[in-house]
């Protein structure tokens, strides 16, 4: 994973780098309305679309997200290898960024240079790498004979820049000095991500216009890809693929609990499973009466001394990670290039 | 991982390949001395050596696991990726390992075909097939000129079969078919296993006279490999690549139970944290109460809808992968050739 | 390439693998009509199609090539990484293979194994387990669960045995030994072949129904893959991907003949450019002179002291590879099963 | 092969990247002295060193080469795998370049950055990305943690930044970029080759201080990597990969005549093979007579209707070409750390 979520693991801080996951918790806690939040879903035949605008500094505060629009596609059934689904599953984000960009004013014809991060060598951080691989790049053809280029494309550029302990050089430098150099009107970065939930590892994918802040909580702003550094709009692309063990383990807790007050029918009045700390004290004992936070800081500590390769991702990493990133891949190519679609698609995407 | 696995997740089953654990469970059940099972334990720098014999088929219904000799090596700082560890690692595997062969009298000239199970397309599934790219070749030298042969090497082969999905053939009929084709006298299956601990992963070596017993507990013959089917002594090296959250999420309440005990510095009389199970319900509620199996099945039961996929492996797999199959590639190299040796053992490693 | 080839390299011996080569230099030398051979060619657009029947031992002998039916496809325009040519190529040749498996009286359910021969860490020989590694495979699901197989398709397995530097096993004893463990009624084996044309390398491939007999000329019967040794017929599917220097260079002061006849306009009474050895002593002094045989016999000597490594293969051979493989694992899939046609076969192949 | 290659083959320029063969070339012209070059051989057990000084414009002129001093290793024997010739070339290697260094006056400290050009996906391409691969990469501790370095290290980063068809930016530009950000004293750029003889192809490091200027004959002064573009010193590691079809079949006639010549012990009066035009017109006619330059460009008109993909590699390219990436890395981990050396590398290269 990215280089600052292993060193940054903050004890107290529920790791999830999804901003849908950020608002459950936050609705869990608080209940529906968030404010500086706004909310719209949508369900496809085995996709679930998410549009989340967090419009406020406050609404950022609660969900210790940035500002802006987060647009969340998650599908499940992509964990079978359903090519049927993945044709959908791209055509559909392919549709949808089409729209984002429109959405953010992005010209049709803005040049763009996708920068694929993470670590090649490292299967679950790979993904940014590989949709760089497969995107269909014409920069070059633009500069170079630009006489020759077909209507129906528009200048992408790519760059996969590789990890810190991989070159020595901060990404966020290396991506600056290309952007000075190429001039792109916008960036779009690819990157692996964090989830809390096994569920969403590997099934979906979040798009933000907010750029990409590692260690965000923390202020480090000399590392963030985002308008205020690159001098361009920022276009955050993530797919979640490893998850903390502290998540599955307390996420296991809390479905213990639901379950077993399923199994009891203990229901609160609204006729959803009790919080009622009572029943979770005589479930779950004392660690039934924790806060959320509470919980996973002393799931935590027990685990801390076990060592720290306490990051996973499901023994399916490679089929999920290549079809991922096919999707993201085949969607960008479709969604940049107007001259790409879903009968000539094949032909473009390695 | 193993087909084998994947279909056969028995509800009720403690999900382990590793006889030490089967062992360190029964234990826990049952006290120190459980029938039919002999342990020696031995602690190098930084490498823990285990050594168990099943001696009795009642030691083997108790431990789920074919009688035998079981050799484990765990060494936890592999996961640092610590070169020196990994050269001691190599040297005290190919050592014991010798030792190991000439318990089993194994001829020092011995024929050994080595078969390495798994799915390379599949890194937890791979490092079966890594062994195999590795190890020292030297059957056809024998067989083509033999006079060119120095001393100090043994004819040894090796093959990768695949999984079934990948040939259509299931892996023993491939291998039988090899066996009564190229005769010899050991074969040697390497295979990814599954632990019940995240600890284990990736850092600990499984040697066992058994066999390969996929489906053991439910008496499906035609698949095993062993010496009924093959007709020649094998020997299975196995090391535990992945864990499910089951286990993850189990062991984790355990952990907390005796975290909190500790914290409170509650004891039984031995000075051990209590398993007084008035203890065990104040801090886990009725949780705390179950027996290792009802609450794994419980946990079972919560984690199933979520989906199939809840195998993990860490998610440095890659690199994690790649230095346990160096290491016992070198170490079989070292162990099955004279010639080959700490000095030279880079020469013919690749 | 196969171990055979390289160990093999006769001096006085064209090497080529395609029949197609052979015929071409028996005509050039004998005239258009060759004993025991016949010839049916038919052009489509972008692929040449040449039917080459070996009826008699003396073409045998003439051709230095089994007595079997020869189907060879030729695209050159396939280096030039064409998708709709690719298509086409993978079409033609599933429609072709399909009415030469009828021809052989190859039932429409008889199950198949396909050997993807070769060495998949070496790229030019990698062409066998690459389209292996794409194939459509189902005997297994024949095997554990026929009644939900459905219509249009047949048992197809696969194995890449690897060669014997990598296993000290004969590829010839791993295919026995799976032929009788896995009972197949018919054996397809994916070879990369030597042409003695930098033209024809990665842009052709060659069906014959002789099986495969590595080192032929020499009569080493241990090693074939045949009907003769599997007991089932074999039919041999090949695309050259190496040349060796010494036809590189043999061809090229061919072409300069040929092409300073042209320039001088001096022709034979057809109109041809003309062989009058005058006229090749004129151009090329003494090398003129020589025959076909003692000229790359001359080649071959001077070439020799320089090192054995004389063996090429175009710099882009990872891409043409790669694009070969999909061509021949796509047209198998649709040959082989019914179900699976143009309008499905990307959900079928990798 | 680097773009500028594909593109720019022009008709009639020996294609070698090597000095020492445009040297070779020159001398078999005009006899050993050449003005302005200066050349200075060693050889070691196995390993040919030649240290070449271009010192004036009439010298870079007559070899069609930068001005600079270039350093060549040769070393035959590596074709054959040959471990131990292997650590002595990494030797001789690390020693040789750390007096480069010292000679160009670079200090001991200076901050390097190392880029790997090529295509990754083209394995004789490759060579520069894999170097990048097996660095050990410093500059990050430095930046990030400068107390805890140790002595004999110095600040090296590096970066493979891919091929103008990967991204869609020249090269040039991202390297601009990222060594405006990154501030290194020196650049050292590693990258593929062409050859005009099989002989040297992957058996052979040419070391200049020249920088790399692709294309440099047609003075495409933006796409250059040197002093001017990047304003530090750039020192161009090259490994010859490939060769065209061109140099073979011309080095083969030239080897066909000396051959002939021997034979018939034809010799000038200082005891060579004869180049009298007239032993030359009797063995090959024609083509005997033709200067160097037109000899190419006949056989360059021959070959070019057969189509582009003339430049060949050998087919073992995939293992010389990770025996020679080694090489350099793990000469350059010792030139540059002083820490580092024949005793410890296996630990400091991957």
């Amino acid at each position: 994973m990215k280089k600052g979520h292993d060193i940054d693991l903050s004890p107290y801080q529920v790791r999830t780098d999804l901003a849908l996951e950020s608002h459950l918790m936050a609705v869990e806690q608080q209940g529906n309305i968030i404010s500086g939040v706004e909310v719209d879903e949508q369900q496809l035949e085995g996709i679930h679309i998410t549009k989340l605008y967090i419009s406020t500094d406050e609404g950022a505060r609660t969900l210790n997200k940035r500002k802006g629009n987060y647009l969340t596609f998650e599908a499940p059934g992509l964990k079978n290898h359903d090519s049927a689904l993945q044709d959908e599953m791209t055509n559909v984000f392919a549709k949808e960024f089409k729209q984002y960009l429109q959405q953010l004013q992005i010209a049709d014809n803005a040049k763009v240079l996708v920068i694929g991060l993470g670590n090649w060598n490292v299967t679950p951080d790979a993904v940014g790498p590989m949709v760089v691989e497969n995107l269909l790049i014409t920069r070059h053809l633009f500069e170079l004979m630009p006489d020759q280029v077909e209507e129906g494309f528009r200048p992408v550029s790519a760059l996969a820049p590789g990890v810190l302990g991989i070159t020595g050089i901060e990404t966020s430098e290396i991506v600056q000095g290309v952007v000075e150099r190429s001039c792109p009107d916008l960036v779009i970065a690819i990157d692996a991500l964090a989830s809390r939930s096994l569920e969403r590892v590997n099934s979906t994918i979040q798009v933000a216009d907010t750029g990409i802040a590692p260690g965000s909580g923390i202020g480090n702003k000399r590392k963030a890809l985002d308008k205020e550094t690159l001098g361009v709009p920022v276009i955050a692309i993530g797919v979640p693929t490893v998850v903390d063990a502290v998540s599955i383990t307390s996420d296991t807790i809390d479905y213990i609990l639901k379950y077993m007050g399923n199994q009891m029918d203990i229901r609160n009045p609204f006729g959803k499973p009790s919080k009622n700390p009572k029943h979770r004290e005589k479930f779950l004992g004392l660690i039934g009466t924790l806060e959320e936070r509470e919980k996973r800081q002393l799931i935590h500590e027990v685990l801390a001394p076990l060592g720290h390769n306490l990051i996973v991702t499901p023994k399916e990493v490679d089929t999920f990670i290549e079809d991922m990133a096919n999707i993201i891949a085949s969607g960008l190519n479709m969604a940049l290039h107007h001259a790409v679609n879903d009968g000539n698609i094949e032909s473009y995407t390695h």
